[in-house]
């Protein structure tokens, strides 16, 4: 444990950050982060770090390479400002969907960033609900994989919805969607597209009961919204109500916005692991945020104290509910 | 490319680098493998490597550990004695299902094996249907991935079943099952296990039409057969006629053999990426070798030409028939 | 030297990389390069390479975040894909002008640059006239340093300028000048702006004769053009007549084009180090080609030729005019 | 100096572990440590070792291969929890005989191995009388090899034996037993092996006065006891007495334990760096405990106090007597 | 930040080893260095360093391949005795020149130095006033370049000189020049070398005013002192007065000594980052000890606090005066 | 196989260079090597080496942190220039003998150097007679350790010497002894220094048969000459006759020419891997050229032909006399 505890953070989130800051009741080290006019980032730590445990708020979102590139220069510099130990807190890891080689002569590409970040000097990576587990055996450092989906289930509970049940947009999905249906102790239902025969049109077909019910779909990234929301309309067109939809990483590609305004969906619940415009956030979009539970893992990093127990408290409290 | 290739057989599958060697007309390089009376692996290569080429065939199947640091000690051996690019063959890669952490302080030994095998100085990875895609992203050195459904997609094609069902023995099997289906232009059902409700019994859910059919089961691994065979019980349950069982690696422990013995089990194929000893084969059981499409694999790795071709011949061969 | 040789064009500069591929008679590696809806960069090589040397083109120009990880993206997929020497071309390297720590706490990027290139698996670089020498030091694989100025002297000399001067637009670019002006055998000029005294404004105190000559003003970047163009206003005012520009990279950011349209500038020349957009091209601005220069590199690195010969041809051919 | 120290034990000698955790009065920190049906090593750290200074417990005795695995599968959940600094504690070093090339394309295992715990994440290494002093080369990390001779030296002390004489059972240990003959301050003989000419047997010759005395044969590792039984028997015929046999590794391997029954041998000393299976242990086998030894370094470690005084201390103890 | 602190000196600069050990009333830990008969070095640590910060002082000044290997040998017997974090105090760091290829197949030795450093087991390196701040980017590591010029610029200021003007010996030394320009607030001259045409010899061109005036040629090393006495020589012949001279680095090879004692040069000031004998300082040279400085910075390092602050507190005193 | 080879020579043994350079046919490609006033070592490879293979020959003998540095750069300047295999010839490995911590706190230089030499870019490494064989296992990288041992034999064996004995002077050096004795199957004495009781003094006890013999001593290395020349002096003293003194390496430092002009010496046989100057060579010295041999290694590594039939084929013309 270093003397002192540093909170540095990048453009990609700045206001994440500052809730995190102010958790933790611990300033923000000022930095000059910024784009020179040829488009290079630069980035200047403005008061010392040296043997300080220093944290980096950069989720690597969309504009993805900026960022990306941001935040290895930000490592650069801290360790060689002699920084005692970096985390890379990485709210939302980019290029995580290209986790394997799904075609010869294709990169992986999330293989190269853990190795990338990790050669700029990234001592321990922090990272939300990593789109496959096995990112974390890319990486040879400890790499904590927070998880958000408690505070959605949370939320949810809040609501205290009746007769709803928890749908998987596809058949990956299952595993995520049967844990948030144990948290709260919910029906599953699958969809599961596929073409009755060799020349038929593919399908949604649904695994489970869902007529009449509310269906809370559940995935890990909202990009263009195209899945998860032909999910909502075929749901809808087999009886089912208005669809909660939810995912930890607001993505929001391309047609997202519109596509998420359709009747079939009646909320979208995220996080804020990745920024979302203010101007782009309508009723229909509630963001939970990380903050808190990024902040007690930061302050349990820095201490050398457990972090499961974060998660157990927050069973504990929902439990109580 | 080096002057000349050698082909070396650790202890773990000599008869499959045998058939390899026959097929490619190159005999294996002599080499003294054994252990010692404490137990400790010795290598000994007898013939002059240097400059060579060097493919070692050796999967790390039980006793695992012993065939683990036996070819971590060979392609010491190999570096040291100037091998010019070392291949290791590893039909089955152990600890394969060791891929993540499914708890906290848990290893991820998949990742920690592709680590040992780089520093050991292996320049090259082959392997058979790895458990998860993500394994190839725990090597920063090339991985060749080859795959084993062709040929057994093949197999069953010769047998000219009659109204057959490609089964998924769990919903993460799909994908598997869903290629071999397409393959073979069959219809796919998927197992999903699940409690009904909160204090009622798993039960063997099936999506997909089974009833009257010959269900073909198909999986990467057989272990103990514990899942494989129960859902064979279930289709037979559901009106289904014997199952096919295939899957790529036989590592048949525990009461496998005794599990797949039960009369729901029709014919068990597996192929030779593991050595099954002679007096566990019964009737029952067909194994496919690898071996040519291993041979195939290591002269396009030595002349540096593509492996793709070869895949794109076996399918085009199917398709003739 | 490997079988075959494979040359792949990132997005940055296709223009040349076709040049280069034409020269060579030697056609492009078809490859799949592009941006997902999320930002995220994107390649797929289309044809093997397994067992190739292939040499990868891509300045990293603006948007130079973008053109990084695309490149860092490629070299894995060629790693990956079992290439056996990869070699990056960089005509122009970006970042090349964060070297060195101006101040406490900044990155040194140009040597960040050089370590993520080389953990993504570049085996060896070709650049053109790097920002400073000593970033060479920065990597521990072989890089090859390119010069343009004798492209650019061999255009000037072809002009058959009388009473020319070449000036360096601040003290730092001496040795440049100098060396061209050692070249075009002609009188050198050095422009050091300094403040006379305290409280006084920073002049251009021109060391060297100007009045009535033709100024050849000489950098290695063109960025936002100010330095250079208020060298070229000042040498007016000390009578010189309209300045011929030149440089190896234009980079052209921000009012570059505006700038360059002031009536002290003759001629800009450049070379295509770096893609310069068509619509932007007047008349003002000529563009040397390094293809051939390039093409006869990589040549020579595949077959293992010295590469010096290249440019004692060229001074020879430039002496005979 | 991290806040807290954890000591966790692997499966091959665990009695040791709990001797030094009780001395040290700090418990072993539970984990789960098992081997599957398929064979694979498994383990689980049940309790947080966040920012820990970890010593695992662990001589790579026989089964070595599986000790050796799961030793490294260890670590590698170690640093993955986030341990400060992980110690490994192998008080027998298994591989440490195969610690050069006796012949052209052997392996240097015992470097392999130094190869494969660096990389799994050791930070540091404990030993106890390693094979050679040169392995402790094969470590780029701190490495403290400790002494069990000042121990065993105590015992024989204690016993106040007359007229005896240290015994090396071949020239190789002569360095060992010049060493113990040292602090007994006692005569030394040698026994050299060798053939008087080239068509006759090898004898025993024995350099120094035995006759009549009682041998004292120090090795480091007693395996199969060949070379140090022929050695007692070697002696008696010679006239000298009953020989007392030390060592500190007891291997006992394959006809070991028949061997050591013989009545040249009086007693066998050794030390509990390998745990030796209860039924096994006779009268005449003499068991040291290395355990409280290990503990004082683990505790010099981890405060990052001297480590030389214990030896001091030893021998202090020893010269009072 | 360990518990404790350890200074050792290596055999370059005992005496300045001594002054900051003195400084910081912390004694040198004993070491014994030296070399063989056969000129190996040796070195052997002669006390505990166990969990230490260990401050290693050894310019690599002549004779640097001596001093560099002892260096190298000391940092590895460092890392082997389990010191906590090494820090190599260079303060001349030798080969700096060869920074770079000045032609085809040079080696760029400072480079090569660095990696050597780094893969010894140097965690952290501190110089002083580096030929090129790009060697800063030679490193992985943390490395503070510290400032000499304050040092001799509060010497000069003493003086209470008039009219004088501070000189670059050549045009490459200007940013110096100017920075010491700066900080006295006084005029700046450049000596620029060049041939006025092709077959005329080399001239000093002098830039700025210099007549009557009292010059302070100021260098980074002084080698043979043949630029920095020619540069008196010529400003001598401009007219103005006896030159003082000025540079970090006293390497004084060969001629130097000769040379300075022209009587063109009023005073030699230089710092003892390089020990000067005794019997070859005359009153002429005037000799400023960076001790004070580096115990600062030691301290600094130590305790994790800015270093930055020690400069600022050296001009707030010169403002004063 | 690289197209080219190209054979360079280091400072240290320029004669042996050129040597092998006529043996192979090979012209040495031309390099400037020197030291600068300041004492740094400087290298200029002066032809292309680009895609060659290149062969270093430079003992690291005396001076030997001049020739360990000049060699460390000349490697930098290999890789730097494209060299495709760099071989790091070194018929002497300095600082061979601090091998192992003899005491706490003290380096492993010889593991150093090997961490260096593999940093600094050799791919290989090829040396003459090791001080210990362990030294192999301190490289990752190939390592040919020659013997020149069948040299020494084969010019013996033309002596036809009449009862003779191979003498080790120490104990441990019996097992060279052995080989030796071996190879001309001779009868083996070996000398072992001991005190007989605690206060009395060193003694040189023979074991073996040497009155009326002629003596051989051999050992690795000849350094100050004390041990061998005491060694002959006590034969002479026990009977046998003037001694002929073998060793592979030829340091002589300090009194070693003096010691072995004593009159108990006939003849000392060595090496060229040291230079020895001529001046120095008297009549009792036999220099044997090792040039021949690495000559027939350089071929074979670079032909990727076993090495071991260089030996083989010795032996047998040894045998045919």
């Amino acid at each position: 444990m270093a003397k002192r505890i540093c909170l540095i953070a990048g453009s990609a989130n700045p206001v994440l950050a500052k809730e995190i800051s102010k958790y933790l009741n611990i300033p923000l080290t000022p930095a000059d982060v910024k784009k020179f006019n040829d488009g290079e980032s630069y980035v200047h730590i403005e008061k010392s770090v040296r043997g300080s445990d220093v944290f980096v708020i950069q989720p690597t979102s969309p504009d993805v390479n900026d960022h990306m590139m941001e935040l290895l220069i930000m490592l650069d510099a801290l360790k060689r400002a002699s920084a005692h130990e970096i985390t890379a807190i990485i709210p939302y890891y980019g290029y995580s969907r290209q986790d394997r080689k799904a075609a010869a002569r294709e990169p992986i590409s999330a293989k190269l960033i853990a190795d990338l970040l990790t050669k700029a000097g990234a001592d321990r990576v922090v990272t939300f609900d990593l789109h496959v587990d096995q990112i974390q055996g890319f990486f040879d450092i400890p790499e904590d994989n927070l998880e958000a989906l408690p505070l959605i289930a949370e939320y949810i509970m809040e609501k205290e919805l009746k007769d709803f049940v928890i749908v998987a947009p596809d058949v990956g999905g299952t595993k995520r969607a049967r844990r948030l249906a144990k948290i709260l102790d919910a029906p599953l239902a699958i969809i599961d597209k596929r073409r009755p025969s060799h020349n038929e049109c593919e399908v949604m077909n649904i695994i489970g009961e869902v007529e009449g019910k509310t269906p809370i779909i559940v995935d890990d990234i909202i990009d263009t919204a195209g899945t998860i929301t032909s999910a909502a309309k075929a749901l809808m067109e087999k009886g089912a109500k208005e669809a909660y939809i939810c995912a930890t990483h607001a993505l929001f590609s391309g047609p997202a916005y519109e596509r998420l305004a359709d009747k079939s969906v009646k909320e979208v619940i995220v996080t804020n692991t990745i920024a979302i415009p203010k101007n782009k956030v309508t009723e229909k979009i509630k963001i939970i945020s990380v903050a808190s539970l990024l902040a007690e893992s930061i302050k349990r990093i820095y201490e050398g104290e457990p972090m499961g127990v974060l998660f157990e408290n927050m069973y504990t409290k929902m439990k109580k509910k």
